[in-house]
């Protein structure tokens, strides 16, 4: 037993237990779903059966019990911590890289082997449980031969290593059962920008991701193609530096219609957009696959990866995802405890106070969506009038524009009633007590 | 009548009513203090009264029912609705500029005399009205005598202006009951360090203060003396950058225990902190004298002064509060309603929605204590050792340090445990709903 | 007589007069071009004949000679002050948006009137003056109207209001001769995500961008349509927020041929970027029409729109116009000099030292060129291969990919040689002193 | 031979060989003193000689020559690529942790005779070399007994550790002839504020550099003790979060007079400020020890240590540095190569160029200066009246600076003259090319 807790329920908003669930009830119907259905739940096995508490001014803090002295027991040890963490906290989903899984072996083909194995216990947990794999992806940044990026390192040969870890991947996600596979480019991108060829690396870019889509298509991967944005860290300016770029990358290569994107909150911030933001505009292109549900520190200029348990900002994602009908994936926590937060019992406050509160703002983004949706009918009503429609449906010109007003002598707005939303906020938060 | 509402009153949170007290109900007692007492919220007379809504990339938009064409009709009108607007939302208190009650005449004589008229309008208001004035300051940044500096211009005629505004300012604040007085500032600091010899400006500084000290003493002004922190906005660097800036130049300059500060949020996290961070560093060195109550933005680089209805951050500040028991002065909004929000009930919302915020936060926070309290208390207890004792006292040293550890294999720190902590958090906050 | 200084001319770099230009040499030819056809500088309207130094925390502070009493006065002395100022600098294009000339009459018809006084006298001066626009545009941001947006205002009488605004201003630009005219949507963008809606503002933004189109093809005006990318401020996020961002949008609405890019280095980097990154991204897509010369400071979160005569920045900027072979349009200085700095001689030194940084930054980038490009092809060499070929001109899949790798043990990248160029960086600049 | 390149030499601005020195000619005498004496070159031994290139994404990717499979081997192997490096660039300092020399063993005992080994072969080299040590240090922040802080840490026994290493390596820097002692609060902050006890830390703090001090003097170690601001990373608030921050921590608890400051470039932007004001404001306080010479990137967030090229930071950086007469200590590279720069060479190009930017920085301060200073003569002139005496002598008070002003209509600046002084500085660099 790795983690010293009991299996934590539902007790509702009266429980008294810390380690309960007081909003997250899984079979609860909520806006036409159950909240298992909404959410999906996954944890990464990256940051919380791998990390070690390294960060770049110091060592490994984390000693957990499922660190072995030989690396294949430690892989095998990290599968039954995972489902064991599963079956306690009710998460049902997970998520991981080929490299998470298991070291690399001295070629790519004794690495495979080496992963497969892994993968063959972790297929026979699943038969006996409903843990699932919500999405697989390929560590294309920590080895050092990616050093200068995957797809669009300089050398081919790296190109193609990537390419073949790619292909590993989406087989093992097939076979898993995945939902989705995701691309983060962690290193595709550039430190310096002179002596970058940028029109060849994106390039190589798109070349990669065609690539992707025909392998994708021909074993009958059903899942769905997702990209990551970050917009730094670790090199200065990585290509996918949010959803708009993205999106414009996708359109200008022909890629569009194979890709959606995964938006992790903390990344949106490093690009100086809300969380929010990113996934209104993922989801009004109709891109709107998973998220990496995590937090920033807006005063800290790094990916900090912390445990999203803001309410206010748990409930402006949800609304987002509300509008948008739930996900194809789901909530990946792309979350690690502090470096100082050493017992494995951290992991499990950690994921389930975060679950908690994407519960709580889920309950109420519905109610907020009841109040915000006539206010916004109203700020635009005007545009129901016949001036309106015809701009709304491109029939007019300038020039029937500037007769219509070059005369007037009065144009005005109304208030746009910012703080009347603020209050209306906090009384769908707070109100009732 | 200038604010189209009914007098907002306390109806507590179950109440349907959005423009009621939920939260703040000025008799009730917390933790030992009557809530009005914690609090004595003002108004800022500059944002709510004066400005018309410009900002650096558009004119007015506030069309004010108290803006008249004549200017001293204009400051006539301002004081009514001034206190309208405390009889009708219970706000108690008001802070403004010298500059804020009305405009300058062609000479300081003139402007004071201008002043003067206005002040006396206050007082007949204040006879018969429970409406008083937290602190008083001068606006010694908007004028263009003040485009280098007002204390640390190169021109001593400015410095001596800027003296005059101060004294006439102490004696208005003395003459209103103020119980305190602010000095910001705004354009203390450089735009271009190399042609600035900041030797030369600091020390104009530490005169000036001096003079503000010698003026106070001699006039018999029992309120506290503060400045406030600013780190940068409207100049590329202020000299006031943050808490701990000021202390120190305090201390450099035998002028410690004459000032207190005023702590703003949204300068706190322009300098890089929370909110929370300057309260505690003014706290523990005892100088927490009053707060500017607001919120940045922080994906925006400049002063936003939004109001502040974040409960969490609400929360985390009356903490501070709390361990502070008090402040000298007050709650003061340094707060704007949104450019867009155009109409007089804006104003009315906002400052409503923040006290019960801030109500609400206190409330918190004194659960908060109940919870976190203990948790400090382990954390440290290994200070209650005999060589904890020592180390705390003094009465060590490093050769005796050294032969305790050094042969010593295995020396660890327990768990942090700031997931239990955000979990806990969450359930001080929406526990038992 | 506005400007108290002789007629600045090119003296060359041992010139020991400060005001001569050391570098800008209009007629000498550099890489194919002259140098006044690879710059086209031009003085921006705004910042420098209209501009009075306000700032959010003050009033004005320029006491500018051509701001008469009279407001018809002041519009045509200006007109005489920027002629002059052309005259005595050599400066040979300006810009301005409409309400630079002249301000607003009670109707928009009045308003054009007063207008069309203005570009009257204008079209004199250009008769006998080699003096010439850059580009015009429209301010639809500073009036209260446009409070909460232009095209994407809730209001359609606001959106048509723009729209006369900007069929007048192809009119007058096409009447004097301009070589573009650009969109900043100023106040396109929100301030409340919540409260707007995304897909019904988007939809207004490019009906708008369509009529602007036909009308600009019906009147047979032949300049670059541009937009110009900006993250925020004054909206909390514009819709333009990058270049990238700007081409996914014309992607998607068809509108991609007709729109080329205007790129300031300030709004690059408050979008997270370097100016060179975002011309490069403008060049490879081929959409680099001009450029707003200015430079932003990276300690401050707003746009303090400062003059360039950083040496590196303009190297790297005059590189990615080296490799684009120019521009559509020209240099504008959108660059204001500080508020402090009062005298209409300021406004000549600050031109006059970024046109010779920009033109020394021209002959260096010229230089650094001949060294980077051996370092590029060097450093993409491996892409010259048999399976970099295969790669690149996407004729392999990840099968194949795989078994070029799968038995390699050791596959590496060269290294970056980062150090190395920046030493070159420097040997270009400052080497042979 | 661990660097395959030659001996690099002075051979003046107009050589060809790009390693070559074109600036640093250390007999060189510049404003009264040797560019040697003016500079001090360090070599930092933990990013140089202890690096593998690791970064939050990605593993180790330099395979020094001097990495051995023994750790003893590999530490000797350290030394002599130390004094090999320092023969073949003319670097004459170097700088290191106790844990950069070797590694740890079982107890503090142990590592101390490990360390010793290194130190005797150290104390070896240096008899027949001119190679110093410019400072000393402990690492007490990357061991996981030091997650919570060292001094600050919540455990009396790891206060008592960190106590000890700095004993010893107070001996090992006296031992050496070092110039001084730099402690540096990697992990002396917060991660979470609520969960810290900041009154005991900060006495915790105090306390420990109150016993620095003691043993300091018992031994008789005659070198600077030096505080190295840092604002934040790896914790999320570090308590010498700049410059003036630690001055008052100092002057608090009376150690004010004992330590003078280590200034790090990348840290005075991590808190908001230049590297000039950093220096400035230790400077005017008699406080600047030593540099830490590097440079961040601004569009980053965290502490990117790349090498300083910059001729323009170089030369401001430099004008304080001459205003100051020197340092007390010396210019430390606490500078890395970039992750993927893996030759041996690229640290040589790095340090090569950065010591002649700094060089050439202090050719032009001096010239700067000369310029600079009459500027600023003439912009505060006005103090020299006798008003201006009298402020600045404390000689006045509120009233008789109200009656000096209090009738005047017309109070005004002179211009700042910035975009002046911007045109001198590009003369100065650039001028008689």
């Amino acid at each position: 037993m790795y983690f010293n807790v009991e299996k934590v329920v539902y007790e509702g908003p009266s429980s008294k237990n810390l380690l309960a669930y007081k909003f997250y009830n899984p079979e609860e119907e909520i806006a036409g779903k159950k909240m298992r259905d909404w959410f999906r739940f996954a944890v990464a096995y990256w940051h919380t059966f791998n990390s070690r508490g390294e960060d770049p001014f110091g060592s490994a803090t984390f000693e957990r019990p499922w660190f072995k002295k030989d690396p294949m027991d430690t892989a095998f040890a990290k599968v039954d911590a995972l489902f064991e963490f599963c079956e306690k906290t009710g998460v049902e989903y997970f998520t991981f890289h080929d490299r998470d899984l298991a070291h690399e072996g001295l070629t790519l083909r004794e690495s495979n082997k080496i992963l497969d194995k892994v993968v063959e216990k972790i297929k026979e947990y699943m038969k006996s449980s409903n843990v699932k794999l919500l999405w697989g992806t390929a560590n294309l940044f920590s080895h050092p031969r990616y050093a200068q990026g995957a797809a669009t390192s300089p050398n081919p040969l790296v190109f193609s290593y990537a390419a073949s870890q790619v292909k590993k991947m989406l087989d093992v996600t097939k076979e898993l059962g995945g939902l989705g596979y995701v691309l983060w480019g962690g290193r595709e991108g550039y430190d310096n920008l002179l002596l970058t060829d940028s029109a060849l690396e994106e390039k190589l870019f798109a070349r990669f991701l065609e690539m992707v889509v025909e392998y994708k298509e021909r074993i009958g991967f059903n899942g769905v193609l997702m990209i990551e944005p970050k917009p730094k860290e670790p090199t200065k300016h990585q290509y996918d530096f949010d959803a708009s770029t993205v999106l414009y990358f996708l359109k200008k290569h022909n890629l569009f219609e194979h890709f959606k994107l995964n938006i992790e909150a903390n990344h949106a911030t490093l690009a100086g957009h809300t969380f929010a933001h990113e996934l209104r505009v993922a989801r009004l292109n109709g891109k709107l696959g998973s998220i990496d549900a995590n937090r920033g520190d807006l005063l800290l200029g790094w990916d900090t990866d912390q445990f999203p348990t803001d309410v206010y900002e748990t409930t402006f994602a949800m609304y987002e995802v509300l509008e948008n009908n739930g996900l194809d994936c789901g909530f990946n926590f792309d979350a690690k405890v502090r470096r100082a937060s050493i017992d494995p019992e951290d992991i499990v406050y950690a994921h389930v106070s975060s679950m908690d509160a994407f519960a709580l703002g889920l309950k109420l983004a519905v109610k907020l969506r009841e109040k915000v949706k006539p206010m916004i009918e109203e700020r635009y009503s005007e545009y129901n009038s016949e001036i309106g429609m015809k701009i709304l449906e491109g029939k007019t010109t300038l020039d029937e524009l500037s007769s219509y007003v070059e005369d007037l002598t009065d144009v005005r707005v109304k208030s746009l009633k910012q703080e009347l939303l603020e209050m209306v906020i906090n009384d769908v938060i707070f109100g009732g007590r």
